[in-house]
This record gives structure tokens, sequence and C-alpha cells, in this order.
């Protein structure tokens, strides 16, 4: 490359400056700390989980009732080892922050071990049950999300099958890794539920908090920039669509001046055999919307709404302006 | 690792109950049938579409006109053989689903045969007519991106050249899918053009059925959350924004008691020179979005409106609360 | 495959056909022209910008303070590299595409060399200044990240640690691209700053233009949806939720018969302090939200606000309809 | 690239004339026939194997007794499958190759059909028998290994345990492949067996026929340039070094004026227990060196050898000449 | 890990120390130099040059006569780009070599320019009527190759037919790229022929010096081991099995108290349809093996042979020593 | 697939026979056991050596005097974790070997714990001095390697430049491997050292064994075959060329029924200044060649050769047959 060297002279100096800020911001590093749970290691064990959860449809072809125990045992063996490496690594982390919070530890001096052995055996003594619950659960998990793919096809007149739903609806994807994040979430699993879920958000525009509560026979249709808060509950047979929001009604705390970190009831309820349609908004932990309740499209809704009630936003007031207000002119004749 | 060996040993048994649910719970399987289609497959040969639509946009450089009649003729002749293949895949997939929904056949036994030859066969005689139909549309499909990058150009005053339009836009990426899906779906193709759809709509979060007539000109800006529905007809030269909802009124529909899947008209029909702001919902089949009109943002709609109209929300009541409602302490000088 | 072999014949027909395209509609090709800059390598750019920012959090784990000059040394080196060969596409690109807009060149002929040495070297040299000048201000942009982390701990009650919002949060992964896109955007480098920002588009559905303005201590939640245009000023403390729009108001000028592209003031201006909630949209250029207003979700906004006000939607005029609106039947007893 | 335009424009001359070499030098194709056996489809079958024969040694570690059934029931379904297939590609080649070779086939006109589906069917028919046979005979060939590993123990000095054997010596790797390849070629696959040692060959430099015929506990030390060939009949307990060669003595056949192919008998007997020392050569069907017997380095030899003898060459007569032949001057001192 | 900080502690010492070196012993250094042709690169290279010259035995399956000349028209188009671009890296580096011999020039000092923009632009242009003249002699070094397998399939009584050979004999690959290489060598390409043979080298243990002239219809069998020196004279129709070396005589070079750089004839000529067998070894410059002659196994050889003569080793005089030799145990009944 | 379902049916028999023997035939297995050192990070390992030893040569370009520190440092610092991680897994399956063997265990009982937490510990604190060492010597290593690399260049007429010999000659390769594998060796690393050196052989086809003493200034030419044994002690400024042999002269050692397996001195010396061409064979641990003597080709030498003495064949007795011994017809004219 034909590049002026002494502008490459430099580069030292902005080596070191940077380092500097290592010290300074330190919150934006994670040097001389235990590894955190890896990524790819969770997109994998997401991915075999699909595999376990879904056989047929994932990566490995030509299952059939007389293999599927090799495959499926297989998959299970090594999801232990897989679970059970990360879930340690997240406790280790946990334990490590609580550690540093506590008394607001500085960087580690170098001549500091940055790690003592005794909590890194003990984080997975603690993650080995935790993981094999999880894949205890498994079994359940399958039942419910037969109910939610059952749902999706009641609720979708596009959908053509079962397989379809299950191949091509991002909604039932972001559902299932909720179901899995949830049963990690109630295992006291750090760092990981969050993980999942936000790698469902990435892929879906789904953002389901591994703390909400859902009930099966969940369907989302098309999905993208739903949002579902930690401490919501949702009843049996709850259908959402694109945009809904089930939020904190937050601005309402105003006098404390901060916002308190925990699980107080912060986002709504929604009641058995719910519908919510597109881009609703639905706030607050007290806000419970009753069984078989139907909420309309863009609606902005605070308070209850009792069972059986339909929802929907006054007919707009439109102004209509006359004559030509789109006049770009067209590249074809019309 | 350090990990108990007794806790090891219950994952025979897990494994024993999950299985145990692949029979129970079948619908999550897809055991002993031909292969689906597969998914890298389909997002292989979306990337080649790529290639042959926008050359020397991609993977491949150097392109000039001196050569890339080798590389296309080339890509052309791989594309006959991919879509081939994963059409008869979708086409056998469906013939065994229609014949097991007929016959609400069982999960077959392992002695039987999970497949016989002569369906294999026909699958893929059926299957390369169409994929050599959607090879000879492509041209065409071309003059109509043209279209639809230049209408992108006149439509976005951020917009430095048409080379940022192909190479940076999500909405004329997500268009693109759509316009190959539509013609596959045209050609009776099941499954792929949703699979085609549903690989834009993660990656765009704009999700358009391939079901849709979408006619050229047509522009979505930004488009996060943007749905249009199966049966939407959309005229020449119309242009939306982000979160834009071309859905059906379904819930209007209460008295059957269930959901008829079909493809009678459910969702709008937008005409020429229609412009949709951000977030505006048009529900309902009847609904009809006249030439040149315009609907504003955030716009709830579910009744036609007259052609050179604009429609927008009345200008909201505001509430306003005096004296700091946002009180929480700001780390730096204001 | 048992295909026909007379249907393949067709193939190099069609092949003929689309190449006849490439002259016709060759707004579509990029033949004859210099390289673009690399998809993959910014994106590895990108990458290796967040081991450098975020040390630690990424691909190399067991970083320390005694090893992390190494590391950051190296990566520095490195990026110069790549940040200049990619820059000096970007703006060769653009002085061919000035050059062809100007003298509306055709494609070339085949005899036409298409690259001279010249403006190749000449791009070298001037990308190198501003990839180093990008390099030098990255400790700068971690200060600025460092009350972006702060303000989302302090925003969101679901946080539970700095290492979480780090590892998990898409808002701030969506931020960090944006400033050092935004720095990018500064220094003159066309193309890269885009691509840089769709890419977290594509990732996290939130879209913010490079040459927006934004001030340290922001913060996204959820975020799916969230659209922030050129010339938005948003002031220091800012908190934005999942599918806002800060937009223009684009449809009022319709007199002129067309789009004026450039820079003048299209997007609104939110000053320090400010909170948006989900779905609002707030429209244009001269459109001011004072110091610490907050604004209610789905609000439609096109008049400013001033300072220390709650801007919420009057409560919705609720169409309540009684009795069993949702009949679909469940699957399961309620 | 500073490159010539016209130059690159005498490309398509190139390609023709490429191009028109392939009817001429018909015999360096591969056009118009059914797909040969897959490269890496068989390099991945002896991966599987290897993970087989070999449990905890390969990619997959974490094995135990309580979850080897699985991983191995998994391989051994997904080889029947894989072996199905690329046994079928390989027996469809052979008939394609014996049809042409029967009428002397012209390249085939293009609007002839390539492949018929009946060879298609009948081929898979005929290999999935041969694939289960060879799984059928693996725990046998394991038995055999068994004796493999036992003898290099004992005839390596070096050998620190049976770990470092399995895991290190190339001699194991090349028969390991070759009692796998051995099988084929008894089952009468084509094409494969000889894919998998010249894969072996690749990697070891030892160089087996997969006709020959060789009994347990052979050990192979160092190995490479070893050669034996197809109708070598080796007993048990036989130790070869590198370099040696077990050959064909065709140049005494001249009369005849061409080679016959097949199977009559042209490479040498090694009875029980022989050893044969680096780089001598054993040639000819007729040669048998008797049990026990030991043959030299060096030695070159093409009659037999009675049992229990020691065949060294005489000490040669070697010619010393004096005073420093090696005059390089050497750079450091001696 | 379990690890000691303090020696930890001891790396960037450890560091100092190795970069001292790197200005002691910079001849194992390539720093501040133009970039070397790349390794991948040059093996890509090789594998499209075997697509171009074995079409259907490759890695693109289902080539026909209607499809090859797009396929291979595209990989010409971007061999001619590959080729150019590491042939310049070729001269470029042997430039600054020269120039660096020439002045025992110093590593440069860091202010100074490690390239200049004129050598640049210049080896470009030298590469690219070099990389097209390879080009247009592919369908001649086919034609030869032509040769080289009927060679081979008269040669080996074990062939079935020349697609094993094509397919499987590594003698053939190891010609194949000697073929190309020595064209890259007669066009004065530096580094990128040796390279290539390299690559053969490795994987097949054939050792061919690019500069060796080797006549149509040749074959090695087996082949590892095999060394043929850079001015090497091979006829036609000749055959080698594996260990033969065709080497220097350099060792009666005594007196002149160093090596020769250089090219003047140093290895033997084998005249046409000569036949050498294993292991035998062949020197001198002076050493002519006449038409039609054969030499025997193991023979050693440095004078010349006239043609139609067989040259064998004397019968060797063995040794034999009677009882049991070999009284390792064996662990199996004999 | 076309397959017979019955046939299917019996790889569970099949997988369970084979489950069978990995109790029976439990040396093939490594199961229930502590991970082996790892192939893939060994190779890698190997890799980042060669990154370190010869800047500038391998994977990482553009490297100048002013960023070497940063990216050797980095290497340094995260070869440091690598070594010590696969050195700790060597050690402790050391360990478990010699247990295992002293007490013959059988393979573990599913309820005993397969590792115990003591030995984890301690395996990587005695490993990472080792790796730290290791890394303390490159320096040294670097200063003979210039050594081999002066030697070949002198050695060979054919070496164009010193960068040449570094980039393409296989010895030099195989050399260097060697030299870093054999500090391990003397570090008393087990298992990771002859992995290293086996994966030097499967490349080049060399096989020197990590334990012999090898001075500097060492030079293979083409090497292929070349076999150097464990107890050899090769002095200054030797040079060998391919097939040479340095073995044990085992087969004398008839009498104890049985080998010795041990370091016992069983291969040749040789002193400074010697050259061994070409398949000559030097066997025996009492056999000395003196400095600067000269082995011709194909040699067999059991004793000891003076100082300045040359040692060849005498001129073979070649039988010489006429008349045309190779009548197989040429396919072209002579």
């Amino acid at each position: 490359m034909a590049t002026d060297v002494r502008l490459k002279e430099e580069l030292p100096a902005i080596t070191d400056q940077l380092v500097e800020t290592y010290t300074e911001c330190s919150r934006l590093n994670h040097l001389a700390h235990e590894p955190l749970p890896n990524r790819d290691a969770v997109a994998d064990i997401v991915a075999d989980l699909f595999e376990v959860l879904y056989p047929g449809y994932g990566k490995r072809q030509n299952l059939h009732i007389g293999n599927i125990g090799y495959y499926v045992g297989s998959l299970v063996d090594s999801l232990h080892d897989k679970l059970t490496t990360q879930i340690a690594r997240a406790l280790r982390h946990e334990l490590c922050h609580e550690r540093d919070s506590a008394v607001s530890a500085p960087v580690p001096e170098p001549w500091e071990s940055p790690s003592e052995d005794k909590p890194h055996t003990d984080c997975e003594k603690i993650a080995q049950p935790k993981a094999v619950e999880l894949l205890r659960r498994l079994a359940d998990v399958r039942k419910t999300l037969e109910l939610d793919v059952e749902a999706a096809f009641r609720g979708d007149p596009a959908a053509r099958s079962h397989h379809e739903i299950i191949f091509c609806y991002p909604g039932l994807e972001a559902i299932t890794i909720y179901r899995v994040a949830h049963e990690l979430y109630g295992l006291g699993v750090p760092f990981i539920p969050r993980m999942m879920t936000e790698f469902a958000h990435a892929k879906t525009g789904i953002d389901i908090h591994p703390g909400a509560t859902i009930g099966p026979g969940f369907f989302i249709d098309h999905g993208t920039g739903v949002v579902i808060g930690e401490t919501c509950h949702i009843g049996r047979g709850v259908k959402l669509y694109q945009g809904v929001t089930l939020g904190a009604l937050s601005f309402t705390k105003d006098d404390d001046g901060g916002l308190l970190h925990g699980n107080y009831k912060r986002h709504p309820t929604l009641e058995d055999g719910v519908i919510v349609y597109a881009n609703a908004t639905i706030l607050g932990g007290q806000t419970v919307v009753g069984t078989r309740a139907v909420v309309g499209s863009n609606v902005w809704l605070t308070e209850s709404v009792p069972p059986d009630t339909t929802v929907v936003l006054e007919k707009p007031k439109l102004r209509l302006k006359g004559a030509k207000p789109n006049t770009e002119p067209l590249t074809y004749e019309i």
C-alpha cells in the first residue's frame, strides 16, 4: 500500500492512549476476570436444543423412529457437558461480580492471582444439577410447544401446515427460545437466559424477557417489534401481533429519583384467550386484560379491561386534504 | 470437568422420556419423511440470485462486460440444478403431507418403507420446468427492480447514489427477495417462497408475504416492522415507511368460531402513487387507498380513502404535565 | 437427477437475455468499476473495533492488564491497514461515480481501461489520515460509551450489571457502531458509515443514520423499530424506547415536485434528559423537545414541546364491545 | 489492478480453445456422466470410521461407557446413509463406464438424456447391503486392530504406551484405513477402496493396495515410501520398516508386448512373523519369504527365502577416499 | 486456569528478547517488504487449474457439454486475475531481493518508506502477459496430459479405468502440477513454480523441480520418494517407480570449496521409453540412459547406459543365518 | 433414498456388537479418561510458533519493525495459555496412564468419578513453567535456525534466496518443528513433541524423533523418507538427502526375546560436517561417522567410518541385457 510511514509511527502512541482508558473507563473492560459464557457456545446450545425439540427440522436429516434415540441420546449427553460449562462460567462471573461490587474492588494488581481454585470447582458442581434439570424438563417443554404450534395453525389463515409453522415462523422460534430460557431463569442461572432471548431478538425482532410467565398455546404473528417485559403474566391461548409492547409504566414513578432494580411487578397481566393486535401498547404492573378480551391495533392502554371485552381506538378523526399531495413525478404511466 | 457421575447416569432416562414425546407430540417431529427443503441451500440460492440480479455488488468482484456472460451463465446453470432439487423436495413434502392429512396417517411403523420410488422421480420432473421458468423471468424481474431502485433514489433525500441504495438499503433487499419469491409462489411452488421471505424478514425486519401483488417503483424506507399480508394489492410507485402494517381485519369475523384458511381477500389495496408514513396501520380486504393518497404516521385505517387525499391523525390532544418529570440524576453537566 | 435435457438447453438463451439487461438496466450492475468496499471486510473492522472498545467481552478471552497492550497494539496496527484499504475503495468509488454522473458516462467500451493508475494511488493517500484519525479518536469514543453504559444501567430496572449491558443489550451495540460510524461520517468517508449502521440495523432493528448528532449517556431500550434521521440533534442523557421514530416531515414539502437531496435540517432536536416512550413518532426539522421533557408512548408529535413537560396521548376513547369477541375454540381448559 | 484490457480480451478465445479440447481429449473430462463418489464425503466417512473404531481419540471427547452407545449408534446410522450414497455412485459410475467401454461410446449428444432412472434406483439397492455388511464387520476389524496395536507396542522400543501408538503412529493409521478399504474391496465396491487408501497414502506416505491380504498383528514403523501391491499375501505378526517395496517383477514379462490388467498373483508372499528392514525390495508373485525370516535393510530380493532365515546384504565393499572430501566452509567452529 | 501470575509477568521480557532477534537474525524475517505470494491463493489457483484441466473430476459436478463453456470461461477469467496478482507479488519480491542483495541493505529505518509506487505498478504490467500466456498454453498442456493418462493406464496392470487414474493416482497429480509449474518457470516467473511443486511434494511425496524437462506419456507409479532435479531431461514415454532419484553427483566437485548456484546441467538425461524401477538412483549431468533402457530396482548409477539395455543389480550375495532370528513372542498361534 | 428399511433395522444390533468390543478390546478406546491433547490445538500452536520464528512469512502480512512487537507479544501471550493447557492435558494423561498400568486398572465403573480435582490442578501448575521455558528458549532456537537456513542456501545450488528456503523447503519446515519439539522433549513434556514431529512427518515425509540431538547448520534436501531415530547424535553442519535412514540395528539383539523400551543408545552418531547422500542407511548405536566424512547414495552402513573419509558403493556390477527389453508400444513417434 502506498501509505505514509510517518503516519503509521503514531500508532504506538494511539495504542498507549487506548490502554490508559482501560484503567480509567474500567467498566467497559473485562480484564483479569474469569471468562464469560461464550456467545458461540450458547448459540450452539440453542441449535442443539432445536434438534432435540424439533427432530428432523434442523441440521440432521433422514431421522426416523429407529435412529432417533441414538441421535437424541448423543445430543443430550453433549448438551449436558456444554450446558454445565457455560452455566458454571455464568455463575463464576456472577460470584466475581458480586464480590467486586461488594468491596468496589479496583482492577487487581498484576501480582494478584485473578482467580482462585475453589470457586472454580464449586461453580461446576452447582452448574451440573441445573443443566440436568433443564434436560429433564425438555419433554414437558415439548408438550407446551405442541400447543403453541397448534395455536399458530388455528390463528393464522395463511398457514398451510404445521410443518410450515415450525420451519418458517419467527414467532415460534422466539417462543421456543423463550421457553427454554425461562426454565434456566427459574433455575437461577444468570446471564445465559438473557443471551438466549437476545439471540432470538436479533433474529426475529421479538424481545421476550426470560423472566416473563407465559401459558401454553401462545402465538405471535409476524412479531417484529414485540416486547414482553420481565414481570408479565400471560395466560393460555393468547395471541399477539407485531409491534405489541407489554411494558412498564415506569415514568409515573418519578418521586424516588432513581429506578428500583428488582422484580416487583412492573408489566401487565393478560388472562387466557386474549388477543392483542398490531402495535398496541399495554403498560403497567396493575393492568389486567381480562379473559378473552381483544385489544385493537394501535391502542395505548394503561388500565385494566374486563373479560370478554373488545377495546379499539375510536375511529380516528382524519384530516383530509384534497388535490395531489403526492406530486413526485412517477417514472411510469398510471 | 469436576462433575458428578451419578447425575450423568440420569441422562439415558431423560433421553427415553424425550423419545417418548416423539410419538406423543408427533407434530413437532419430522421423522420418517422425505427431507424438507434445506435452509442453507435456499439461502445459497438467494445469494446466487443476487449475483445474477445485481452483478458486481456481491461476492464476485472485477466483473466487466467481457466476463459477465461466463459468470452469469455458470450461475444460471447451477441455479437450475439447485432450484430443481429444492423445489422437488418442497413438492414431495407437500405430497406426503396431503396424503398424511387425508388419512390422518400415524407415524409409520418401522417396517414400512418411508418413501416409494415413484413420487421421488415425479417431483423432480414437475420441479424442473418451474425452476427454468423462474430463471426465464429474471430478466423481467431486473426491469422491475430498476424502477424500484429509481423510486428509492427519488424518494429518500438522504440517498447519495444508486449504488448506495443497492448496497445498503434493507428495503431494496426485502423487495428483491419478495419479487423472486412471488414468482415462485405464482408457479405453485410450496414452502420455498415463504422460506425466502422469512430469510428477508429475519435480516431486515420487513415481512412481505410472497403472495402479495406489488407494482414496480416500490420503496420501503427504514422498513423495520413493516408487514404486508398475503392478499394485498399494491400499485405502482408506492412508498412505505417503517412499522407500516397492511393487515387483515380478522377480528370482525367472530361468528364462525374459527379462521378460514385460504386466499380470499383479507388485506387492503393501495393504488398507484400512495405514500404511507411510519407506523400507520391499514386493515381489511375491502379497504382501498386511492391513487396518490397519503396516509400519515400512526394513522389506523379500516376504511377506504379517495384518490388524491391526505389522511393524518388529528393533532393529538396532549396532556402537558409541568415540573421535572424526569428526575433521574444525570451524570454530566447540562 | 431425473431432469429433462431439452429444458436445460434453454439455459444459454436465458443467460443471453439476462446479459442483455446488463446494458439496458445498467443501474443495477457494478461492472467495469473499481471494487466497492467489501462487506465482509467492513464487518471484520467492526468486530475488531469491538475488541478494542470492550476488551475481554469479545472473541479473545484471558486478557489482563499485562497482555492487553500487545493485543490492542496488534489490533490497532491491523485496523490501520484494513481501514485504509476500505476507505480508499469508498473514495475511489465516489470519484468514479461523480465523474460518471458529471458526463452521464455510458458503460465503458470493452477496449477502454476501466481504471487508471493515478486515482488509485491518490485515494490511499487520502484514506490513510482518515483511518489514523479514527483510531486516534477511539479513546474519546470509549469515554462517551462509558457514559452510555452508565445511563443504560440507571435507566433499566431489569439490568443486573454493567457486564450484562455490554454483553447483551442490542441498544448499546447499535449506539457503539453509530458512534464509530459518526466519526467516519465527520471525516468525510463515504459509503462505509452507512454500511456500518446498516450492519447494526440488520442485527438490532435500530436504524441510526451516521449523520445524526447524539450526546453522551444515550440509552435505547429494546430498540426494534427505532429510526433516527440524518439531521437529528440529540442532547445528553436521552432515553428512547422501541419503535420511536425521529423522522422528517417531508410530505409538507409538496410544492417543489421532488425531494431535495442534501443535509438541510429535516429531523427533530431532543434536548438533554429527554425520554421518549415506545412507538412515539417525532417529526420535522423545526421540532424541538425541550430539556427533560417526556414524550409518552404512541404520541405523534410535529411541534415543539417546552422543557420539563410531559406529553402523553389523551386517554383514548375506547369502544368496548361485550360478549365473547374471541370465539376461537381453545384447545385446553380455561 | 493496473492491467491491460486488450490482453483480457483474449480470454474468450482461450476459453473456446480449451472447450474444444474437451471433445478432442475427452478422456480427461467427466462430462454428462453420473457424479463420481465425492472426495470430501469419502474423507468424512473415513473420519467417522475412526470415531467408531477408536472412540475417544478423535473429534469427540468426554466419551464414557454411559454415552458411547448413543454416540456410536448415531454414527453407525449416518454411516449407513453416507456409505450407501457413495457406494451407489461408485457402482453407477462403473456401470456407465462398462457401457461406454463396450460400445466405445462418444460424448453423448446434448439432446440425449445423460442418465436414466432405472440404473439410479438399482445402484442404491445394490449399495445398501454392502454398506450394512461393512458396518457388521467393524467389530471384527476392531479385534484385528487390537492385535496390530499390540504388535506396534512390542515392536517399537520408542513407544511409550498404546495411547501414543493410536494417537501418533502413521503406520497404524494406514493399516486401519487399509483394513476397512479391504473389506469394501472384498464386497466388490469399486473406486472407493482405492480413494481411501490413496487418502492414507497422501497423509502417511504408505501405499497399501486395498486388494492385498494382510494378517493380524501387522506393524509398519515410520512407513514413508512403503508400497504393498494388490496381490500380496502377508501373514500374521509381520513387521515392515520405511521404504519397503512388496512389488511386481513385471519387467521379466517382456515377450507379450503389453501388460495384462487383472488379478493374477504379481506380488510376493510374506509368511507369519517375517520382518523386513528399511528400503528392502521384494518382488514377484512367486517369491515367498518363509515364516519368521528376516530381510535386511536395502536387500533386493526376487527369490524365495526359507523359514527362520536372515537375509542381509553382504557387507558392502566400500571405497574409502581420504582427505577432506567435504570442503564446504562451515560457518561455525568445529 | 490455575496458573501462576508471576510466571506470566515474564512474558514481556521474553517478547523483547525475541524482538531483538528480529534485527540480529534478520534473514528469518520478512519485515517491511512487499508481501510474498500468498500460499492459500496459490493453492487456490492450483485447484482452479485442476477444474479447467480435468472438468467434472473436481469440486463442480453436473458439468456437461452445454454448460462447460460458462464454467471454464468463468474460471479462466478469475484465474487471469488471481495469477496476475500472485505473479506480480513474486516479481516485486524478486526485485526487492535483488536490490537488497546488491547493496546488502540493512533493515530499513522506520522513517523510510518500505515501498515506492513505481515498482508496484510495473510488476502487474509484467505479470499480466505471463498470466495470459499460461492460460493460452493450457489447451496444449491438456493434450500432453492425455498422453500421460494413457501411459499410466498402459503401465499399471492394477488400473481399472482412465477415470481411476485421474481421480486416484498421486503420480498424475504431481505430473499435472509439474506441467503447469514448468510453463510458469519457462515464462520467468520466480517463486510460484516452486511453491506449486512443493505443494505437490507435500501431498504426494513426489518432488519434481519445475525446471526439469519432461516429455509426454510420463508415468510415475506409487511415487513416494521420487526426486527429479532441476536440469533433468526426460524423453517421451518414460516410467518411474517410487523412490527413484534423478539427482546431482555434486560431491565429486569438491575442489572449488563451495557450490555453484545456477543452471548448469547437474542431473541425468533419460531418453524415450526408459523405465526405472523402485528406489534406483541415477546421478550426474553427464549420465544418459539410452532409449528404451531399463534400470532395475535399487540400482545406483552414475554412468551412461546404451539404448535397449537392461541394468540390474547383480544378484546380491545374501548372508543366510539359520534358526529363529525373530524370537519376539507372537501373540497368536502360527 | 431408495433403501430397504429391513436392512436398516439391523443397525441397532450392529451398534450393540460394536459397543461390546469397547469393553473387550479396551486398548483401542479412550473412554472415561481425561481428555488427550487436542490435535487441532497442537497444530494451531505449531502455526503460531512459525509466526513467531519467521515473522512475515506466514498468515500475517504487512509486518514491520514498528508493529512486530505487538504482534509477537500478543502471540507469546496466547501461546502461553495454549501451551499450558495442552501440556497439562498431556501430563494428566500420563499420570492416569501410569496409574492404570500400575494396577492394571479395568474400565472404571460408571459410578466412579473418572477424574479427581487434585491432579487436575497440579498438572496445570507443572505445565505452566514448561510452557514459559519453551517460550524463553525461542530466541535461541531462532539463532540456531538462522544457521540452518544459511546451511541450506550454501548446500543447494538450486536455491535462489534465503526467502525461498524459508518459504518452500520442506526440510527446513521439518527441522524447525523438530527443534521446538526437542525443547519440549527435554522439558519432560510427554506426547506433544511426538504429535508435533508426526505433524511434520505427514506433511514432509521427514520423520525426526524429538529425542534426537542435532547441531546447528543442519540441512535436509528433498527429504521424503528420511528417518532419524530417538538416540541419534548429529553434529554441526551435517547434510542429509532424501531417503536417508539413521536407524537401530535392532535385529542383532535376538537373544532376549523381546524389545527393551527405553533410551539406551540405539541409533548412530554423525560428527560435524558429515554428508549423507540419498537412500543411504546407517544403523546402530555404536556406529560413528567421523567429522567431514561423506556417505554415498544407497550405502548400507553398520560400522564406524573415520573422519575425512568418503564411503561409496563399489561401482555395482550391472547385468546388461540387450535388445528391447521395454516393448510396451509407445503411443507417439520416437
